[in-house]
């Protein structure tokens, strides 16, 4: 790994979904490492998700929030490179996200850079998401196409990247961004997609799909994406962004009917709500093939893997449906 | 103007000294219209430079933040439109800019966006600049070209300019953007570009030019620039961004030479800092033609008759300069 020494990572929102599942492949991968997680914890049950982790000596779990510079600048003062997970939760209920997203997304990260930037650390890493590109239009998208995102979520991932690119551009912070694909598997809170089809499946409820069922994303399990983005932050080349996800196009219907399966439910629980914006996604991952990493687990495997893994923890989830 | 029926403007920002002029600007052309000014007022001397107007009847000047909503809310729920002008104000200090960029620009914006949507405005202008595109590649930035911005300002104003196109393309918000090359003129403060050299040249201090002088870009005077900005709220289309410039390059060289010839002084002032960037920008203003605008004072009588505005109000920009 030349010359790059990151002994001490700070995990800023690392008791997420993506972010926590990091943080056990981490320790599990690199007896060396240490890990300060930084989180506002403030999704039901996120402290309990990592009570695995707790006792271990090489990690240590601050509860706060990434703008505050107060809480940010002692613990960035301490470690190599920080990677940044910390993003508002999509509700789409119509509330007033934007302002909460570009707090949290936004001025979050540009907190998080400055401080990389007074630190001198090794590597900056921001954890985007392949949504940023907008709708699939013809190809899979690759990392030069331009960025047009058509969701808020998407535009805020974009904005917080714009942000990075200009630390790196103007005061030589080694950024590093990852822009994945849709990540499934075990702890994925259940207002997500995959895990709320998978819920509702094994609860013998409606498996809705948006619009006609045709719209295609490519799917990762959650330990191939975060092993990707861990891969980039090694091996990657500063400045550049990289494209994580397994190249493979699933469509909602497919994903449904997958999820119906294997939880040995009736393709009749399936409805199209005919609504929706029935956008394609897609990534070209081919980036990252010369670091060395490729997806493990693949569709539909690593569905049937997380819905034993829900049937195995019915009482995980049924006590964060807060639905 | 159509159906379009803007009579009463919230101007964010609206004590900078683009805002200020934008709204001395509307006062005098348009008798019925209403304008309330929402400015934090941290700049010296912003209040006492809308003196000339705070006794209109049809003009409103509320003290607060943009992200405050609060403040924010009842204020547009008595509107039809909202101009966003408000901006950090970039010290290149090296302190800490990103994030009280983001807090201001983008969260401002987002907060600002959000209140149009809840209020159904009939437009919202997010005011950009031309910066955004990044430097001069070959030809004058067109509005389709990919946004590259290189400075932290600029990416900030790009960062802003995503959320509001997120604001269009998810929840039908009418925005416009306004992309404008550098503005000068009367009460441009003094830690400005062009207000810096003239005020410099006045005092018969030395006149730094970045780089080997060069580099070019557009200059507009502000008069004309905020006449572009209203054209565009007034009978642009909603989802367009639109250059607002005059189509001529000039040098940092030229620049100073002309400053200094309008103030009566030596050209050995000129000093090249041969450091710096030396980045060029240009963008192609066609698109503002169909408006039905076009700039009114050309470079260098702009120059010119600000040089006379400086040298009548000395005592405005003494007090000015905190520098």
């Amino acid at each position: 790994m030349g010359k790059l020494r990151i002994r001490h990572l700070l995990v800023a929102g690392g008791a997420g979904f993506l972010g926590s599942a990091f943080v056990r492949d981490r320790l599990r991968a690199d007896p060396e490492i240490l890990i300060t997680v930084l989180d506002a914890l403030r999704r039901p049950g996120a402290q309990a998700d990592l009570a695995d982790v707790l006792d271990d000596r090489r990690f240590k779990l601050v509860q706060g929030d990434v703008r505050d510079q107060a809480v940010v600048d002692p613990l960035a003062g301490t470690v190599d490179a920080i990677i940044n997970f910390a993003s508002e939760e999509f509700t789409g209920s119509g509330a007033a996200d934007g302002p909460a997203f570009a707090r949290t997304d936004i001025e979050g990260t540009a907190v998080l850079l400055e401080a990389a930037r007074k630190f001198q650390h090794q590597r900056f890493l921001l954890v985007s998401s392949g949504e940023v590109y907008g709708p699939l239009k013809s190809a899979p998208n690759r990392e030069e196409d331009r960025l047009t995102p058509r969701s808020l979520p998407a535009s805020v991932r974009a904005a917080a990247e714009t942000l990075a690119g200009a630390y790196h551009a103007s005061y030589g912070v080694p950024v590093l961004i990852t822009r994945a694909a849709g990540a499934y598997g075990p702890r994925q809170p259940v207002n997500q997609l995959v895990a709320s089809l998978i819920t509702r499946a094994l609860s013998g409820m409606t498996v809705f799909v948006e619009g006609n069922g045709s719209a295609t994303r490519d799917y990762l399990h959650v330990d191939d994406e975060v092993a990707g983005i861990a891969r980039v932050l090694w091996k990657g080349e500063p400045g550049t962004a990289y494209n994580v996800g397994d190249g493979v196009q699933i469509s909602g219907s497919q994903l449904a009917d997958t999820i119906l399966e294997a939880c040995g439910k009736p393709s009749s629980l399936k409805r199209l709500t005919r609504e929706g914006p029935g956008w394609s996604y897609a990534v070209d991952p081919r980036r990252m093939r010369p670091l060395g990493w490729d997806p493990l687990v693949r569709f539909p495997d690593g569905i049937r893997l997380t819905v034993d893994w829900y049937r195995r923890n019915e009482s995980w989830w049924r006590l964060r449906d807060v639905a």
